[in-house]
């Protein structure tokens, strides 16, 4: 399928802010970018690097007075949507080092408090199957609720108050499946499904050997999304982190299937 | 220098566990190991990987019953340790991205509510006169008191409370000068100064294009530590994960300068 | 002084809802209420009790579909406003019960965690002066911004992120009182120089054999406040407790000097 | 039935300390005392006040470089202990303000936060049932693991790890309880079937008018536990809040029936 995407970013600062940005699709095996613009008005990109495993790249830019950003991109998506049912947990001593990273409790996924829960709500299956299970168990029990978190909120906050948004769900079912034992990383991206239209955030889990995602809000699938980048948790993607104070003026997504 | 290091731990379990270890001193530039030797049993180690950032490697065993290990080795440390006064930040965007990453804020290391509290109070300093001034201030201010944490404590907390162990002081400091936008890890390390002899945890901040070590509890020297392995926080650094309970029954630590 | 307040709240629930709402200026022997009326709509108030400490009442009532209230009052002020720095804190020996139970803990004051800050910052002055101190302390160290923080933002978050609102900044001034032996409670108010109009929040500690207002945002003066209700924090004084989801869509405060 | 019980504590402490101490029985209508002897060694009890709700005494303590308490009482108990299930919850707005003090939030009870859960898990029963089915999933959900908790932990830590000890176990189900607009509170005692035996942590709810014991350790019974104190969580019920750093070096609790 192909995309057509466009964000815009409009924030006020008072003073010179250093910020790190990241909300271009990057270039993968299973997405192909076909054109792409990035326009930020007079802040000249400071930098670009690598992002979190590779995956994407972020901008360094130096504000003065305020950021304003469109970005567009036409993107080519061929991506695989396997039944995660049908997918198994490696045993954790085959997995590559690139993957027990994502095995270790994060800012906001605290994996290592969840272990006696999983055992007893999720012992019972294994693999993708369990996966599916944890993910289907937030989607049926937690409220998607606008305005019910904020950016301190983490998956425990989330497990016990049963509501949240994109990040928060994905926080919950992050911290689930370590705790299980199953690798785990927080994905970035666009998607056509999304409602209302905005930045979105999904999950990765390893199963059978390589990364496969998964959506806990139900709102989007595998085939229909375009990554952006990958993290530990919403730390390590957030599409803005701004050492300085800076106020959100406007902030649009459009996401079309061509 | 050279130091000989012994590290015994002992662990009772009740079912087949899975724990990932990391207690071997890495091989590096600036430390050679001359001699070692792991013991792990009758549990074999199942495999070997690469741990964080390339420093170092982890090894996964698959223990019934119970886990009895003992380290010993050999090790030369020929490490430079230059005043971190004279150090300088270098601007966020000329970091490499394998710095970034550690700007981001972590399970015990949540820097993005520090930012204020930085600015106030550790403004007026940049680089490594700053990161010196946070962790005399962190030294000065907070009790080093055995027990007074636990697994779970995390920055906020440690600052709150004003005490804590090396893990946490090293907390702090990561916490601190995150927020400062200076790249922080966390390093576990054996150290021949450290009272009662124990694991050890301090922090490196990214200074004038490299790592350089320092201990906010004050009990260490850079020049006299031996590096096991780097991390965001203790999350990556544990020198034993388990998945599933397990009971310690020993765990001694002997570190000797020969 | 007189003063002529006007309390609008307007909210929707989808569900019969039980509320507990608290709005209503408390009757008490330096604040005199010349006239009143609480419009509540076609709910009726099902009960009125007492609130906590005696101060003021609490009205349930069991909304259908949405809740319209309307408050006004006059009321005049005759309080007292001493110099804190004036007065003793009792031995904890001699304070009466009533006062005792204002040293615990409590959901949004974690008093227990900031002994050890408190001996150090705090601990060369006592009574009224330290209070005097600690509330210019937050006045000068911590922003007050609207929205930068939430419902369940307690005063270890506001202490390391410096910055809140006023139920905030009341939060630490009872944390960090309570921890040096002072007992401190929360009081609901109005107060005519409350920028923007709102609900306000201010500290009562027992001084000398008696409560004392203190307000740490420093927008109002103790002679100048129309005491609502007091209790251990938010938690007690909260002018809308719901057993249900309910969404505010129109407040509004009025208060005038006449 | 009679109870004999005895309570020893011996704390070492460098500095002059103000001890507040709540470790004998209270004069109850269901139980009564029939004989005491409390025995602070040199350190004479600088002043006795009511304890929360009238339920109890405490006692201020001025300590010079330790505490050795040994408390011994002979108490009666005659307590009816009615079926939980066939209580009925009053209309919130028929409750009396004693008993709605203890639907807000606390310091270790965070029910602000359940109201979802409880609505969903426990939204199908009513009143006594209700307690009764929250008490039973705490008991077989949790573990009882000493040593897992500390005194910060929280009803919402102790939620999401599923363990705890009897102090955690009261934290979650009051904060189940007061979500579901059950008053809750928490209640300090002695009971003879306590293992090991300690001072233990159990609660009361407001059914019908009037407060019931539930033990969600399964431990006790209501009929057989001699009551302390009570209060909105361990915040209000610690047989010892110290104004300094103090050091446990012995305590003994014996129970038996006579």
């Amino acid at each position: 399928m192909k995309l057509n995407i466009t964000a815009e970013l409009d924030y006020g600062m008072e003073q010179e802010t250093d910020i790190l940005m990241q909300i271009e699709c990057a270039a993968l095996p299973d997405q192909r970018i076909l054109s792409e613009t990035l326009d930020t008005g007079r802040t000249g990109a400071a930098s670009r690097i690598a992002a979190e495993d590779g995956v994407g790249t972020r901008v360094w830019l130096t504000c003065h007075g305020g950021l304003r950003v469109r970005y567009t991109t036409e993107i080519e998506i061929d991506r695989a949507a396997p039944d995660l049912r049908t997918l198994s947990a490696e045993p954790v001593h085959r997995l590559p080092h690139e993957a027990v990273r994502y095995l270790m409790a994060s800012r906001y996924c605290q994996s290592d408090e969840f272990q006696s829960f999983v055992n007893a709500d999720f012992g019972h299956v294994a693999g993708g199957a369990a996966v599916h299970e944890m993910a289907e168990w937030i989607r049926t029990r937690f409220a998607y609720v606008s305005g019910s978190s904020g950016p301190t909120t983490t998956a425990i906050g989330t497990f016990v108050e049963r509501r949240g948004i994109c990040r928060d769900f994905a926080h919950v079912l992050i911290a689930l499946a370590r705790a299980k034992a199953i690798p785990a990383r927080m994905v970035s991206c666009y998607g056509p499904d999304v409602t209302p239209p905005d930045f979105h955030a999904v999950v990765q889990v390893w199963l059978d050997g390589g990364w496969h995602l998964v959506d806990p809000t139900g709102m989007s699938r595998p085939d229909r999304v375009a990554i952006i980048g990958v993290g530990r948790d919403a730390a390590d993607i957030a599409f803005l982190t701004s050492y300085g104070w800076v106020n959100l003026q406007h902030q649009a997504v459009y996401v079309r299937e061509t």
